[in-house]
């Protein structure tokens, strides 16, 4: 049965080197996996009181939905700021509410690119502790910080660096193995 | 000279806490420190394409602008997922754009108030690391962490608990202190 | 079949609330798991010099297979200036070094007792930090901070707050839960 | 007048790359600039029974008394487990118990060098939620993150690469501005 992952891009840019890391990652996808992307873009800023009059915006009830269909998540964090984007944060802020929380339980892989020498680290750090939270499972090894970005993209956006692409190959493997052991002892 | 300090609450929504936070923040402040207000209720998702074909939105360049005024900053974060909410981060990853970084050397002081036990800590944690990022000088203590907010708040969202309300005049008299040592040695 | 925890206490003082929350867990622990208790409070300051000269000195080593032998970790840490305790981390320190890292893999449950109103929450986030080197995997919930310890030991540092003595129940109760799905699929 | 800054590497291997940091800051530290070193290889485990029994060990108290009278402090930390040395935070825990707190509103560099690409970045964010507690001001601009140290120092231990003494050179002129702002309006 193939296991269906959830990739998540941090940023709305269209040249993003994060987007370019889910892409890479379709494309380096052991057989037995397929990663649909979704995009953030459309979520409108938090507002508790929209939700409590209004209910779940389109944009946010899809991705509540395609966070609980998904075995495992996928997510690509930019580091803005020493942190994750408030993009991000934000559509997990909206998808995390009630009446289910559709993160708990996850399994999940972290990937960070960024234009400095620590690759999106500190993102991926702050990204573990909402795990806590969240209820979430990610992985620890392999870390996938992406440093020096813009020598690894072609001008399509496209993931060249061959390290890379086997690194993110190495996190795909270990997130199957991590979900097939939750799953078989759920 | 009367100390203009720009206060920024994390919460979108109407009854908030933090908003509450803030509005206390202003009744008791020190003589010579005026405590103005700013929304972000209007901040569009950061996009880095957007900035680059079409400039800060206004919301933005008038929250660009009002940081770049203030001699200190007063940020009300409420914790979401164990972290800052994604609509204070969007805020501050829009604002913190070239070419000029207007939190670069300000004075900072944190609240937050939560429902539960901690009242916040964490995202103020996590806060504290952006700062390194911004260059901004956050005060130490003291630390201001509103727990149990509904028990301290009356039906007006007014911030009725005798102890917080001078917790927060100490903060503010700590922030006055620290700006003019700041200022004098600019 | 008994699961076997192996308790840590990060403090070394006789009287300690840590140890005593360790001594709780004893108390209260489901019927197929045993906990045992080592002491860290032989082990020498870390250097690496020594281990490649000498070894592992004796303390070190028996924490080492105690570790290993474990089925699962249990560990009550305090907090001392925000983070985890110095002898903690030099505990940790030591047993992680090579040939094996005894630490990987291991399930993990974390408490905490401080004399303030965060019980020692600060220390649980770094040392969840240091589980991602390490390879462990800590729970997620029920998170386990004891504020205002010491309203909540008798005088012989006996744990005697029910609502406090009941959360340690389950956590120990999710640690035999999570433990044996990780051992299911190993 | 000369500028006294104390001087700690939070390693205690003799060929230490964190020394070694340490060593080539004395060497390019400016005119007015005297670097000590203390080293914290005699301080014993914390534990607050032997302190309120006998009080501090000689080693603590020649550790505190070295604080006091520093205007300023410089830490090179290694990062073990993705944080702080167990050694290096044991020392900080002794030397910040009362009466004084000698670390209280003193300004503190930092730097770390590690074998991976991160150059000990995780240690470094670490202690600086410490210097919340201990009212410390880190500078915040360079962050020093020596990474691939082997590749930097020579046999001796001697720090060779010379972009890497020119950031140190770089982060002490920024600390000395910054402590002669603090003292100026102490």
């Amino acid at each position: 049965m193939t296991m269906k992952v959830l990739g998540i891009s941090g940023s709305l840019r269209k040249g993003s080197f994060n987007s370019g890391l889910i892409k890479a990652a379709i494309e380096v996808a052991p057989a037995d996996m397929t990663i649909d992307d979704i995009s953030i873009a459309d979520i409108p800023p938090y507002n508790e009181d929209v939700r409590s009059e209004s209910g779940y915006p389109p944009a946010v009830a899809a991705l509540r939905a395609a966070v609980a269909a998904a075995d495992a998540l996928l997510i690509a964090t930019p580091e803005y700021n020493f942190s994750i984007p408030g993009v991000l944060k934000n559509a997990i802020d909206w998808a995390s509410r009630p009446p289910e929380q559709p993160f708990a339980g996850k399994p999940l892989a972290l990937m960070s690119a960024g234009t400095g020498m620590l690759g999106g680290a500190r993102a991926q750090y702050h990204l573990r502790q909402l795990c806590v939270f969240l209820d979430m499972h990610p992985i620890n090894k392999p870390e996938v910080f992406v440093a020096h970005a813009p020598t690894k993209f072609d001008a399509t956006g496209r993931l060249t660096d061959e390290p890379t692409r086997q690194v993110i190959a190495t996190l795909l493997q270990a997130l199957a193995r991590w979900t097939l052991r939750l799953q078989a002892t759920r």
